[in-house]
């Protein structure tokens, strides 16, 4: 290919997009399975979306409402219409559902999971394209579905092995919160804006406190740092009545806990007492079925998501890791969901029940990394060495690695064997060998070829013995790094080795 | 959600993308662990890239020169950048390769699945979105890594069960082409377009024989329909080279094969000698290894891809299904690659040599359907009928799918169970379960309630005995299909109730 040096197209990739290494991918892997397993458990089956929709058909509901023209990625097709990349999984599952209504056995409990877009400004550990994992039960207006969903997440945060204990799955009422707005006089289409910015205060419960959270309701707060974030500008009247919700919303949950809280504002509203009986049936379906310590109703729960209508939940993970600076915090939300009982009738014109939950896959997985620490680099695979580059000799390496993966895959061992591929001399190739991490090497010079046997090297025992390791003296003594054996025998003297280091597979 | 009826967004897909369907993905899902774990064995590792690549990096290789322009999803970023969506696998494994050449051990081996897209008319089972998997080997200069991959997607067709002789993997080489074309007088920038047009006469000969590859080198072809295809406008003379070329290039591969070709124009090319040997060493080392059955030298393949610089390989499945007019046809081509030494280059300068292979994973999933045929509908989960609608009666019940989700586990029988969401009664929830084509359903309403029972009906069973089949009689009165059992030994008898219908797990 012609190129002129000085004119070569960048290696890059686009801010907010990255590479997947193999450890990562195999990461994600193992978690997905498990979760996928605990939803097939519930009788949830598969089904996937195109990652390119028609702009219309998945609206806009994204959080950012500031930026109401961003935030998705989109592209005119040849006709003009405007495709978009998805930015969720709930919106195109809405379309599938619309589409095919009649064909569908409702109630419908569904699955998927895959990579979403945002075009947002990207920033640490903020990407562009992340992977979600989502269940939907759509068909089912009863809350018993959202209870359900509520039980698998936590049924999800086991089998993943997150212990009981060190997450909760947070319930609330998106009606609970329209209430406490109705009663404090921000019903209402004209007062939309301040509603979102009401719902945005009390969503940094966690992150500022109470006292956050009364400046965020009022003229706003100055960080640390210095910069000030306006906040939704209520009176202190006002003020004082959300304060009011919250600090009962935030209390024990006590046998007096719901009437505790209709005792506030949210009392004066239908829609707040409403959630409140809402939330209490699905308390006491969670407590039927022996989830109450980990399915917890919280009243001060916000998601951001425009589309909610019903009960809303949050998968939280609460043991405690190291931020940045050293300083001991909470991993936080790893997922979340809610009702959305308007968007199938987005394209219907009646609505249609639906509740959901999405599992943010990379900080699950990024959360398990952090409770589990450096893990060892995997074994890589056996590597037989290019002694010599003739045909016949690389056929009959590769006739080797044939019957070495066999071997090895009948024995139950779940590793690899390649024959190294480069131009390299002998040395490179067993420096090759280290980093692939092989536990072993298998040799064929001329002279071997000629008696009919091969050299086995132990990389793992020879790496112990050039450093020196003296104890378990017998043991050493007892098998030598490098043996000469047959070719017959070759299979199952690596078999030997490998067995060594790593167990079966079950 | 407020909304005006006679303006709903539509719910629909643009054309050319489809929704995937539970048993499309659990297909496709059961064929790529089958790939992954042939890869792996290979000492092949993962590594993905992202969706979206600066335009620039990808670079523009598609087969369909036509429309230079098109072909691509593209789109601009806010700094006016142009990002495109990954049209193949192999340009972003360059940009990877490229931006972390210091860092990567080589040969580096490597595979990836992934969604790519291309921006083309679609058509008949011709999408603009599908799923490929690849396998690359990267830095190793020598056709042993091209026979190797050759082997490799041979154990591949076969670790999907595509037994032997169902298939072939062959193999030819650019430089073979080149050369004859060289020796043509067709070499050089100047005539890269009539060396095109060559390429696709060639590549039509499965599909049109001889003679329409003569046509399609001379003036051109008129079809049965009366369409009419442009050719390359070479002379009779050159033609007739073409075709002694064609004609020693698809006999059978005796021991003067490679001499034979050389006698053709072939000959006086040194590029073309240099092809020619090159596939002999394949050749010599493919039969080494064992592989001699299964990977075939046949110098009329051609890959439509411009960035192939030595060996391509096709995989090609040989038996025959039914057309859509009744006839017997071969399935063809479900992958296929090359050596592309210049891809990596783009970026460096300097040339990297890499070859790989890529396999369509939803063409080798309709083949392997149409070799299976109908399957049967898969049992769907155990059924907890809704009985009552209270809390408490509702959180029981979830207790009970609890307690069957751990007993069907326990027992190794991969299952789910569901408690019925929607708000229909006994006969329509009954349906459901029928639709759901779950093997059991569980019933407690209050009687039973009381007498701390429950009911199990075996709907399979009971759909027998509704049928009337009176053959195995004996057996069918031991068992009756609807039984009452204490609450205690429900788990127990929906495991002895599932186990008639499904194996247990490995």
């Amino acid at each position: 290919m012609s190129r002129d040096k000085d004119n070569l197209p960048k290696a890059r990739l686009p801010r907010g997009f990255a590479d997947r290494s193999a450890s990562e991918i195999k990461a994600a892997e193992q978690v997905m399975a498990k979760i996928r397993a605990v939803y097939e458990r519930y009788g949830f089956e598969p089904v996937e979306t195109p990652f390119v929709e028609y702009a219309e058909a998945l609206g806009k509901f994204l959080p950012d409402q500031d930026r109401p023209n961003e935030g998705v990625f989109a592209f005119q097709d040849d006709d003009e219409d405007w495709l978009s990349l998805r930015y969720d999984l709930t919106a195109p599952l809405a379309r599938h559902v619309a589409e095919n209504y009649e064909r569908i056995v409702k109630p419908y409990r569904t699955y998927r999971a895959g990579w979403v877009f945002r075009n947002e400004k990207p920033g640490p550990g903020r990407f562009r394209q992340f992977m979600q994992f989502d269940a939907d039960t759509v068909g089912a207006a009863s809350v018993a579905a959202d209870a359900e969903i509520c039980m698998m997440a936590a049924d999800t945060m086991e089998a993943i092995g997150i212990p009981r204990g060190d997450y909760v799955i947070r319930v609330n009422n998106r009606k609970v919160l329209d209430g406490v707005m109705e009663a404090a006089g921000l019903g209402g289409d004209g007062h939309a804006g301040t509603r979102l910015s009401v719902l945005r205060a009390i969503d940094k419960l966690d992150k500022f406190g109470p006292d956050g959270v009364r400046l965020l309701l009022g003229k706003g707060r100055m960080d640390e740092s210095g910069d000030y974030t306006k906040g939704a500008g209520l009176d202190a009247d006002t003020v004082a009545k959300f304060m009011t919700f919250i600090d009962a919303a935030t209390s024990d949950l006590g046998e007096t806990f719901f009437s505790d809280l209709e005792q506030t504002t949210l009392g004066e509203s239908d829609k707040g007492k409403e959630g409140l009986a809402e939330l209490a049936e699905i308390r006491e379906m969670i407590d039927g079925a022996g989830y109450g310590e980990r399915v917890k109703i919280d009243p001060s729960v916000v998601r951001g998501l425009e589309y909610y209508t019903g009960p809303v939940f949050e998968a939280e993970l609460t043991f405690e890791i190291t931020d940045e600076d050293g300083r001991p915090v909470r991993f936080g939300s790893v997922g979340g969901g809610g009702r959305y009982d308007g968007l199938v009738g987005r394209f219907r014109g009646e609505d249609m029940p639906a509740t959901g939950f999405s599992v943010g896959v990379s900080r699950l997985v990024a959360a398990l990394a952090a409770r589990e620490g450096e893990q060892d680099k995997p074994l890589g695979p056996v590597v037989i060495m290019a002694m010599d580059r003739d045909p016949a000799a690389m056929g009959a390496y590769q006739r080797f690695a044939r019957e070495i993966r066999a071997g090895l895959a009948n024995a139950g061992l779940d590793l690899g064997c390649e024959v190294y591929l480069g131009s390299s001399g002998m040395k490179a190739q067993m420096k090759y060998a280290d980093r692939r991490n092989a536990p072993c090497v298998v040799i064929q010079g001329s002279s071997e070829r000629e008696t009919g046997t091969v050299q086995i090297k132990d990389l793992i025992e020879g790496a112990r013995i050039a450093k020196g390791v003296t104890d378990n003296k017998t043991w050493r003594e007892e098998r030598f790094a490098q043996t000469s054996v047959a070719e017959s025998e070759m299979v199952a003297t690596v078999v030997e080795v490998v067995s060594r280091y790593i167990g079966t597979e079950r």
